[in-house]
């Protein structure tokens, strides 16, 4: 089976990374259009995946079972960031009273792989797991400073990136430069850059050896925090975790 | 490819299954006896996953990367309950002061999928994708109940359970008692049960048919608690919670 089965793995693992928040329930039609696979295929692996249960079917739709958790679990309990990030996420949430998450680069996305909860009720909806295009997100911005000059260049090559809002950075002239200022500050500022009333600041948590290696973000409604209160209230609070983290690790 | 290639996709997710708290690095031989594969399998498995990003290798040892988050995603971002349940988890928290989960059962497990962080330093490991055995955890006892009677005879059926302490259920009889008493208190304390020097509080989220399809709960040090404080104290909070969600779904 060697080849063919393990394209098999691939092709499933592209189906079950379909779902997500905008699309929770896919037909077969669905599934194939989103991983990119004919629908012969999809549908193999939808049955597959329904098999040993890491998907429902309701005679239409396939929904995710809370089965597919078992595999994320692989990195969150076993990975040291996010484990030593914890006890620092909650502590910044404790003094600003909103939900701090952490955030890592996966390929062209803020990848967020840890958080601490707030009790707002208008909360961003950035769950464990969840993904931002780098470009427009704060963490983004600091995770870019993580690459080299020509990683950067590839990175940009792909300009222009689509507007999420009239404010989204789209050029790859726009996008160095935020990822210029955000290396120069330390921290980046995020207004309104991924979605309209949308504040977020996000700092670099560094290793020993100066790298980046994930970012500490904040994202709030614009109706209770003003950049400037970020900037000048939020900012040294992260700073000061993250320097912590920076060190365990 | 068909069936050859399906089983390839099973054989993988078993893989990154086997990855997990205790197991967070695994040779190809580790893996292969985890997932009960032949040693080929295993590596083909292994090597697969590394093409596409899942897992790293040293030159000895595979871990799981971020991107297998993207995988857990698909169901907290998408499915009702964890989502609406993150408000109720966070205001139990910040009565008690502890981290407080959501529980529900995925086969012989309780299967953690929602969480709402304390800041403790001294906290439980449960974090979402975690599980712990029916038969040993609060949140078990509160779960099995949910199970016809011969569905709970079947899964009692496979006593003795292995004990984790001298206080764990090991008996049909002493795990059906607990259920039993579990469902009368409407509340399930696990006294040093699972590990020494844990206790923990489960309670149950009922659906509007009556139907129990998940608990809440709280670990906690017993250096910090005591079973009479989560039984007078905590209790009220959690049951008056869980009846909200419970009315939400």
């Amino acid at each position: 089976m060697a080849v063919e089965g393990m394209a098999g793995l691939a092709k499933g693992l592209a189906v079950l990374e379909a779902f997500g928040t905008a699309t929770p329930r896919l037909t077969i039609s669905d599934a194939a259009q989103a991983a990119g696979l004919s629908r012969a295929a999809a549908r193999r692996c939808l049955t597959t995946l329904a098999e040993i249960g890491y998907v429902t079917f309701d005679g239409k739709f396939f929904s995710p079972t809370p089965r597919v958790l078992r595999i994320g679990a692989a990195y969150t309990e076993s990975a040291a960031l996010p484990q030593l990030a914890r006890p620092h996420l909650a502590a910044i949430r404790d003094v600003i009273d909103e939900s701090v998450s952490l955030a890592v680069r996966d390929e062209n996305d803020s990848l967020f792989v840890a958080r601490s909860e707030g009790t707002r009720i208008l909360n961003s909806s950035i769950r464990v797991g969840a993904r931002i295009p780098l470009y427009a997100s704060s963490t983004g911005q600091i995770l870019l400073g993580a690459l080299s000059e020509s990683e950067l260049a590839d990175y940009l090559a792909a300009a222009p990136f689509p507007a999420r809002t009239p404010k989204t950075p789209t050029t790859a002239d726009a996008v160095a430069q935020r990822v210029k200022d955000a290396g120069a500050d330390g921290v980046a500022i995020g207004d309104e850059e991924l979605e309209p009333g949308l504040l977020s600041i996000a700092v670099p948590v560094r290793d020993p050896a100066g790298q980046v290696v994930a970012a500490i973000s904040i994202s709030a409604s614009s109706s209770r925090v003003t950049v400037e209160e970020f900037r000048d209230r939020v900012r040294p609070v992260m700073q000061q975790h993250a320097a912590e983290l920076g060190r365990q690790l």
